[in-house]
């Protein structure tokens, strides 16, 4: 294979040029990418003949954007960028996020839902990378350790032990950069001699918050260090609650540990639940303003998160992940690989966050109303689609390797 | 009304026979009396004449059981009786342990299930009692404040805390009469000048523990002390289980405060499930194994307890139980009381406890095939009924007093 790790140098300049020419989860651009393929999206972007949903979030920054000094800085700083298109891209992880994002698409064309503040459930374009774990099984055998910057000497402490137990069990851990239970997860992993990933809102060059640069150090020496972000780019806001999808992405299942009531943890936990990925949460004292959003998460009405208070518990259920084989020669699979086409479908098309009927099914999945009814039974034995008083809904899939 | 409050002194004086003349909770013995009534039912086991399966277990004492001297006893010691046909039975509170109770009687007759261990689910016989809180809306506006007696500190400010809340809200506090989270519990509604229900496994004449008289004591002068057993009677581990039952049917939901993984609350919230009665659990640190049993109540993968951390989030959970109101004035309404008389029936025959096919559902509410589906749906809407994989499940139904 051609091209730099296996990619048609075209193909990385445009990307780099996409991933810089708009803000990271622009969901037009996105959508206009898969459908024409990036050497065209970023050709035609460049020369302004882009649709009119596209040349908004692009118009700005479309002439200035400059991919080979992008490249260029990324490798003075050991820094490589990773495409959909790269042998090393995390195609399993990013399955689901690919699902929810066309769902999204969908959504977004017929305005029937504006921007979404908390972050839009869309694949990254590109993801800028440094250490040796980022590979194409990234996020198959993970979990992910978030919580409160403003964490109490319990969470650390329940974080760390958490992080130490799954990468004692060769599990990777993913986290944020932040101080708290980011930290203290990454650290857990580490003294394990297991790996952590850290998903970072900023350049990967420019690590956020400065104090934790000897972590980032450590992370991406052993573990990974992952950013949409291009290199120089400062964390904003924004691309903090963006981040956290790419946590919730590259896991099996996330942990929050500590949390107030609204905040990023809880964020990655919403996005967890987009895309069917299992939220767990540790509990703690009641009085504990640090406990407050993990005891909201376990109250949801609805899909609440499942608590855990051991490392088993949380390997129970991520799965077994493959424990006790050897990683590089195994085989994904899932409850998914034994279903039949139709069923397979019907099954795509059953969301997760909330119940849909019969006709919706039938609209969503393009199938006729006998297909529909006749996938359903098989889906509730399967225990992946589960009837509810207003519809079915899908249940998350446990990706089992074998 | 003639007789001893309000009762036939002949239906009192058999009570209190049957009440003597088997332990408990025998299955036999009640199913006997719900046939034939007190009356005939103590006359008959007095004179031999009983059935095959009542003789085993009242054999032994049928010719020595004095009930004349027991309720001489109760008198010397405050103790009344009060039974099924009492004006203060608390009779809405005793509903599901008598719909429960049926189905039990049904499994034991056809000798599905051989004596339940962790206690009968059926009504008590009769009752002994102190103190002026006791009467026929007992268990209404009340909720189950339960626990470990080696409970942590935090276990206690929890519970004490819950019950001052509850009690501020004129809500009956319902326990055991341990040491630990029950006393904190009763502790707790005294304090906030509120009404707290003392069941305890032995006779009323001997506070168990001895170190908890001044609590009974306390209880007695402004709530309720309640047992199944007559005075006299020693504290044994079969009738800690059997009570638990009561406190179970005598609350509007109850929370599990601190509690090992096999303990006396873990078998209260068993019969709570059992009832339909909500389970909460309040969740601590997860290295504290005062919590484990809660934690474990919180993880049950099927029908798990509410994770609650205020009264408030109790509040929600139990209902409105008239709030604001005149208890006096107030009339006992519920969702169920808006079905026809089929639904009803439906309703009646679907388990709480698991799912059940719609072939059961036939057999056990005795009506034809096009009801029960005609019924489903309209119980589903109200959403005390919910369609699972394997087949139809009742939820819990709020009592709700306007």
């Amino acid at each position: 294979m051609g091209g730099v790790n296996g990619v048609d140098p075209e193909v990385l300049l445009a990307r780099a040029y996409l991933n810089r020419v708009a803000e990271p989860d622009c969901v037009p651009l996105w959508g206009f990418v898969e459908e024409v393929g990036p050497v065209q999206a970023a050709r035609d972007i460049r020369a302004g003949v882009m649709p009119d949903e596209v040349r908004g979030p692009t118009d700005a920054r479309r002439s200035t954007v400059d991919p080979e000094a992008d490249l260029l800085a990324a490798e003075r700083h050991g820094i490589r960028l990773v495409v959909p298109e790269s042998p090393d891209w995390p195609a399993f992880a990013m399955q689901a996020l690919q699902r929810v994002g066309h769902e999204r698409l969908v959504e977004w064309r017929e305005r029937r839902r504006s921007s979404d503040e908390s972050g839009e459930p869309i694949p990254p374009l590109a993801l800028w990378v440094q250490g040796p774990a980022f590979g194409p099984d990234l996020g198959v055998r993970a979990v992910g350790v978030v919580g409160a910057r403003a964490s109490t000497a319990y969470g650390n402490r329940v974080a760390g032990d958490l992080a130490f137990g799954l990468a004692h069990a060769r599990v990777a851990v993913v986290s944020g950069g932040a101080f708290g239970i980011d930290a203290a997860a990454h650290r857990g992993a580490l003294g394990a001699g297991g790996v952590t990933v850290l998903v970072s809102a900023g350049g990967l060059d420019r690590p956020y918050p400065p104090g934790n640069e000897q972590l980032f150090r450590l992370a991406r020496e052993t573990g990974a260090v992952v950013s949409e972000s291009p290199p120089g780019s400062a964390p904003q806001r924004r691309r903090f609650l963006t981040r956290n999808r790419l946590i919730a992405s590259l896991t099996a299942g996330t942990v929050v540990v500590e949390a107030a009531l609204r905040s990023g943890a809880i964020n990655t936990a919403t996005h967890c639940r987009r895309l069917g990925r299992p939220v767990m949460a540790v509990p703690g004292p009641v009085g504990s303003a640090a406990s407050a959003g993990c005891h909201a998460l376990l109250r949801r009405p609805d899909d609440p998160a499942v608590l855990v208070t051991s490392v088993e518990q949380v390997l129970e259920l991520v799965g077994s992940m493959g424990e006790g084989g050897d990683p590089a020669g195994e085989k994904r699979t899932s409850v998914l690989d034994g279903l039949d086409l139709v069923d397979q479908r019907v099954f795509d098309a059953v969301p997760a966050h909330r119940a849909a009927t019969i006709d919706e099914l039938v609209v969503v999945s393009g199938l006729g109303l006998g297909d529909v009814l006749g996938a359903l039974p098989s889906l509730q034995r399967l225990g992946i689609v589960v009837a509810e008083p207003d519809g079915y809904r899908a249940r998350p899939v446990r990706a089992v390797l074998r």
